[in-house]
């Protein structure tokens, strides 16, 4: 049988910041994605020296060097520090036809930015303004995952005060070295950080809140694992809702969503390590429910995810560079 | 300058049960215990091999061989599976001046057998009551974690409803090979396991119900770790007492308990891995406080807490045999 | 800019013993191969179970019920327990048109079986005899690894005896639950097992030897890794060739080989995790060199080989399916 | 029973370094130590800091201050990077009548500085040397665990050439902050480093020749693993003596040393980790030997070592604050 398949090809892709984590998956995925080839990669602190020089995995696979040059692309990707983007962006104008998909949290809470007004990027509530879309506000990392957990009683009114903790992977942190990212003090440790205060928690209510009339109150204890790639999260909350019920009205506001898999089996984190999926598992006793929910921090919770706002606001197949092999193990 | 000691000893010691994890963990400890000495190591299905074939980390220290036959003791550790030691005991008496400590869960809530009753070994509300005492209920390794974390605000009236999530490490689902505990499966992994529905939450509620006249809610999400030794547990709950307030409290509640520490820096699970210590850190953001506390399961989570309920009783120092050497890394 | 690409689709394929970890890595693999759908999946134990119950990471990615009824198909993998697929391959005959790769060490040594002769399938010195065939034995991950680190040299006759050490993750030893792959276990150690006697020598030996009129002998010692995933081994041998010309000798043998990369920078496991690479690096001292190589066994030391070997049997490009992202992290 | 003991205490120690590593370690096992108390710790760096600021888990065993001014000790501790222990000795002229135990590598090869002549602190060759020593050089980690593998087989002039495999911890590496410490980075990461040009092969050959008449060539590849404590090596010899010959040798060798056991079983890292002891196991196959060895870096690769030597020299039982519990899971 002969299949004959037209592939449009070739917008260009520039990432600004592709030596970090976030930046080289951006790479990874790229790289054999099927409608796009990179046009350059820049990065200040490394100019001049090959992507695949800083990770060595990318060797065969990638082999440009990193400048500081941008030039014109149809696609921009940034992968700053957090707050580094507004600068970026006003310090080199980018044409109006550009799609610019951010990473960093500069346009999640507020995303205008002179004629642009960055889309919040979370495809699961967002798609028909994705679609067409030229400036997107990628999600965070935990805010993905725990959004996720949450929307589909928010979008009910159902949602008023949640107890979450959540764990990450190393990745998460960058990769800067630090007291808490040394191999011989993070292996087999747990422990907390910004107790009660992450910043996703802003970023979290005001998308929770936009469908919900009643106040929401989120308490989120976040922990450092002792893995690198992933997060998994548990959210307590009460609810009269029959398990069913909550299951069913989670299956159908997931109903389109190619990446959210809501199971009825227990889940785990290597479920989804190295993929751009999504996981959801609902428990309940008496008027108490847990929703569990993982993703890959890297991934939905960052490059994958920004592959997939493109992918929508360039009218492409959603899961276009997505199909992803699991580690699994 | 030459000090002259006298020691008392060599109490006599049976484990029932040597073969398992805190069995084996006992041996460790009372290899090297200052009063007393070990009698027999009972188990029924390693009957005739040595403790040090099933634990080489053993030779050397305890060459011992297995056997079936228990002998008289002062002290006798029942290491079985829960709810065993009660058949154990009623077929195998056991002399009334006998020192029985049992770390399954069988006398935890309900401590009677016969002319026995078993009083709740922890040691930190319970000391009084185990000087001397001849039948000890050892508790759960997460019950005594997330105990620790709550008794002072208990023993206060001002617990209410809680929201805890803890994670464990592997060894506290014993050495039987399952999938979780699969290391392919299990190596940077993160699942969640009897949610809501964990057994300790029933002996965690009747101890800090005792202090308490009002109604206490907990709502627990265990999670299974992708490390072999330790727990660690945040605790979310509602109060108007300020921090400061909070840490002087849980200073004065645990200022005769050796081996909890209350810090006012942030607390990792590694810093007490290998030790019998609890390390509990507070944070408080508006009306809400996060209690973290940290144990390694198998020693303040079991052995370890059985040697000191041992210590408590036999009238010797709390921490004879207990000043381990932490991995600290 | 449109481009037409015309793509032959849909050769049929079946794994017998798709419920274990390379039969599951295949159904990875194929699940998002351009040119081939699966028919089936044949296990006998887990027949009508979902593959995605045993490997909930392939939920909505396979959903295909385990069978034991095999069909008739274009391409046939067995992933069964070392020599039982040559009693399947007797109790259940195959069309002689039909491509069987064979995953265990049944056909290694001894290709013949009626009348199929088995191809070793090492692309990297077998490309052409592979191209068309009809019957393939795949290697073992070791000896991929050990071989593509040792094939230079041996091929000019250059290599007599060799020291080499491997270490392996917990993945190699399958699903099936050990002592030596329980996770309490292993975390955090290392270990030696089949000291100099690996089943992979005479594999190795096979190979090395048909291209050298000397003699070679092989010290293998295997260790017992601390992670899931890959393969890192070190050889030493003795040699006068100048570092440069070892390099360039290495950079030569794999000048057409897409999946082998020799580095002149250090490399490390992690970078060919989740991928069908191959990285080389060679060091010297004296007279005496050290070839490093890693795989991931799962991948190039199994099913990953076998699918690159399926590309070239049927003449597809060699690295269909094959553009992993690699986990890096 | 009641037992008198007379214990002579309190000889007075400071541990020059006590921020690092192998200082905080060496905190670890005096705090508890019978014979000894600490006088001070000494840090340029961290002067005015508790050492249970920079290591938590010494919270409530030692709450000294850091000090960069050093007094008068009975027993002196160098805990320095290599190099440095020889300037500060100049430049902080000590009793003659201190016993001073140097942790670096300055006095290994060559023991001179003025009037005192280092012993090298391997007591299972050197115990006479060292009982009453007043300078002792402590071995290095690897230099330790692969010389307690070869001696035997060297003073019987039977050791020619050999090829050692070792893979060692984070630990090894310090608490500098560096690449190939990142968690991130060397989590289920292998590689190797410093390929045939080790800095302790030096060290392991000069103890080895001395017993030796005949030449011993030593092929060393030392690894990095993924795990915080322990080294494991394999190392490779022709012999024609028999295995059960060879063990009696070991066995003989060994027989006065404590903390070495050498064992028909296999053995594994997490048999020694958190213990000073070595446990060395022996394959053999044609006239090949493989000698497998293990040890707790820290340990019996550093601190506990230099404990070791020290109780030696003062006449202490040699194992005085060295019946560690081991982690064992």
């Amino acid at each position: 049988m002969v299949k004959i398949k037209m592939i449009e090809i070739n917008k260009t892709v520039g990432i600004i910041g592709a030596n970090g984590y976030t930046g080289s998956e951006l790479v990874r995925l790229l790289a054999y994605h099927p409608h796009v080839s990179l046009s350059f990669l820049y990065s200040r602190s490394n100019s001049g020296t090959k992507i695949s020089d800083l990770y060595p995995d990318l060797a065969t696979v990638c082999e440009m060097v990193l400048t500081d040059k941008p030039e014109e692309v149809d696609i921009l990707f940034l992968c700053l520090p957090h707050k580094e983007s507004q600068n970026w962006l006003t310090q080199n104008p980018v044409k109006d036809s550009t799609l610019v998909i951010d990473l960093g949290n500069d346009f999640r809470l507020d995303g205008n930015l002179g004629n642009r007004n960055f889309i919040y990027g979370l495809p699961e509530i967002n798609k028909k303004q994705l679609s067409g879309a030229k400036s997107i506000a990628n999600p965070g990392c935990f805010a993905t995952a725990i959004q996720l957990a949450l929307l589909p009683l928010a979008q009910k009114g159902l949602l008023y005060e949640v107890y979450t903790t959540g764990i990450t992977g190393s990745t998460g942190a960058g990769q800067s070295l630090q007291a808490t990212t040394h191999f011989t003090w993070r292996n087999d440790n747990i422990s907390a950080y910004k107790t009660l205060t992450h910043q996703h928690v802003d970023e979290i209510l005001q998308q929770l809140v936009s469908f919900n009339t009643n106040e929401i109150s989120m308490n989120f204890v976040p922990w450092r694992g002792d893995f690198a790639r992933g997060i998994f999260t548990s959210s307590t909350v009460k609810t009269d809702l029959e398990l069913s019920d909550i299951n069913q009205l989670y299956q159908d506001f997931y109903a389109d969503a190619p990446f959210v898999k809501v199971s009825e089996k227990a889940i785990d984190l290597k479920q989804v390590v190295n993929t751009n999926r999504c996981v959801i598992h609902i428990e309940k006793s008496g008027n108490v429910a847990v929703i569990h929910s993982a993703i890959d921090n890297l991934l939905k919770g960052a490059s994958g995810q920004a592959v997939q706002n493109m992918n929508i606001a360039m009218g492409w197949e959603e899961n276009s560079g997505l199909n992803l092999k699991p580690i699994a193990f």
